[in-house]
């Protein structure tokens, strides 16, 4: 019998995923919610607790030659309590697992920390575990984050219904351009040891890439308002990728609008310069963290006058499938899931 | 100023850990325990959570050459529930981060999971959730361990006193025997595709390194008995390094009895053919995933007639150090944690 050989990429990591998880049911009754969100969700007696992961691998997520460490502990700590916040949730636990070469040495360590230990300062989590171990393969981290939520208040992928409005915190693709930026400056800059980088009037870019923050803040602010979100995500693969968990996993499709997809200035100068289109950006960028939720219709006027949130569109009926209008009003561009995708082959 | 460049190794896994994590302070008050321990515990409301978190590489961790993908699955998550029976909790739900090179097929993926789920089913423990990306070194295993414990039957490290009688379960030494003859094997195999590797007689030391088990057992032994250890711990780095783990956290010295150190004769017979100390790799050998714990004196005749559990020693005063009584009884050993340590320079 021949034993057949799939490659990953074939498949892509929701597909692996799909089909290594598809058969899983569980035993605890305390397994509420398993693979499929931005965390899992268990309930102990009458709590809500919410578990996320994350595992970053040098030369696949990060490239040390432009991030330091210190910001790199800091931004994966983040992107661990993003995924926290997106479910509306509170983070308050971390472990962080170390695989680490011998080029590391001791004093590296303690600037990692430094930047997880800020982050979990600034957002009040508590470091609580990990594993630490030598690798042959460069920087390995693993983080775990813990948190908790009143049962009435998580808000998962598939809650939207087909007249709700789409909502996006902050602007995007400004993470992305950030990278492009640091990937350029680092063309430039091989084999000249005095090379000053270029990041004049791009400083937003480079924090954005660099030092990500979560909105937590937004969460407060929908609190504040009353506001639980029929589903939510963060922004890690790109607006168009998410959008599209959201309305498969809700059975909807979607109409967001080119004009009202909020974008930073820096964003569409460094857009012009590389020479790329400026919503393809925005769209599959990645890395923005930023909050991508839909709410009821009757809330439109309410989630209009909060700070830092924009309204880009709303959902559908599922048949009608998920597309963006263009400026100018007149065509419909079918929205393709072209996010950062580390298992594809491309990449 | 000069920058002080200290190597891993000069500090070594724990000391690295210690130096990294001496300063953290909680911020929760749902974070009852921290570093320190095989897990660290929250408490959300009324409930005692705790968690525990591994990282697993290749070429570090296992090697692919002797290790078949099922029973990696199955080892990487025995390890983690280990882990949570050494506070006397259950284990609950985990998460699989997985970072896979390409030289993977998405039929190497479905063994590997399949070794999980096998041990999720058979420890009845739910895959809620991780992580899976693309790797350029080699295969990545990060699990982590959710689970719940009465809050009075949670045994940390640092409870044992001067006076208790110390335990294992089970015999010590024999995963690390596996271990050797699969290396032995390997060697032997070298460029001879046909090479049928010799394990007749040895399956214990093969199953008990590619295939141990969490003692899911004894905790169930322990609680039907009414006993609840006043220290516990899952042996993976060896009895030596483990027994002063505990000492040291709960400011005790042991003695420990050569002959009372439980060894199956196929480890006796495979260090005689190795020509290995086999006392020594019964302290420092590592891997067994048995439990060591410590009882009040009075449990004496409990514990002693309890199946798979052996009384090996005791603890003493602080000052009167960790040593183990040789076979003759006429001189003390001092205790040495040479265990696995991934982080020092020979490994």
């Amino acid at each position: 019998m021949e034993v057949k050989n799939t490659e990953i990429s074939d498949l892509g990591e929701f597909g692996l995923i799909d089909r290594l998880t598809k058969d899983i049911k569980p035993h605890n009754t305390s397994t509420v919610r398993g693979i499929g969100d931005d965390c899992a969700v268990m309930q102990y007696h009458d709590t809500e607790v919410l578990v996320s992961t994350d595992l970053l691998l040098e030369g696949v997520h990060f490239d040390l030659t432009y991030v330091p460490l210190r910001h790199l502990g800091y931004k994966s700590a983040i992107v661990n309590f993003s995924d926290l916040y997106a479910m509306n949730a509170t983070p308050r636990q971390i472990t962080v697992s170390l695989g680490i070469s011998r080029r590391f040495t001791v004093e590296h360590m303690d600037e990692l920390y430094r930047g997880i230990k800020l982050a979990c300062d600034i957002y009040g989590v508590d470091l609580v575990g990990g594993d630490t171990t030598a690798s042959r393969q460069g920087l390995v981290i693993s983080i775990t984050c813990i948190g908790d939520a009143p049962k009435d208040k998580i808000v998962y992928r598939d809650g939207a219904k087909d007249t709700d409005l789409i909502c996006v915190s902050g602007d995007l693709g400004a993470a992305y351009m950030g990278l492009q930026l640091l990937e350029r400056e680092k063309v430039a800059s091989a084999g000249k040891p005095d090379f000053v980088p270029e990041f004049g009037g791009k400083e937003y870019l480079i924090e954005r890439q660099l030092k990500p923050e979560a909105r937590k803040d937004i969460i407060a602010e929908l609190d504040k308002a009353g506001i639980v979100p029929t589903s939510m995500m963060d922004i890690s693969d790109g607006l168009s990728s998410e959008l599209m968990h959201i309305c498969k996993q809700s059975h909807t499709g979607c109409r967001i609008y080119e004009d009202r997809i909020p974008i930073d200035y820096q964003t569409a100068i460094m857009a012009e310069e590389l020479n790329m289109n400026l919503v393809t950006a925005a769209l599959n960028g990645g890395e923005d963290y930023e909050l991508l939720f839909t709410v009821p219709l009757h809330y439109h006027d309410r989630v209009r006058d909060m700070k830092g949130i924009k309204v880009i569109g709303h959902m559908t009926r599922e048949e009608l499938g998920c597309a963006m209008i263009t400026r100018d009003g007149e065509s419909e561009i079918p929205l393709k899931a072209q996010g950062f995708n580390h298992m594809s082959g491309d990449k």
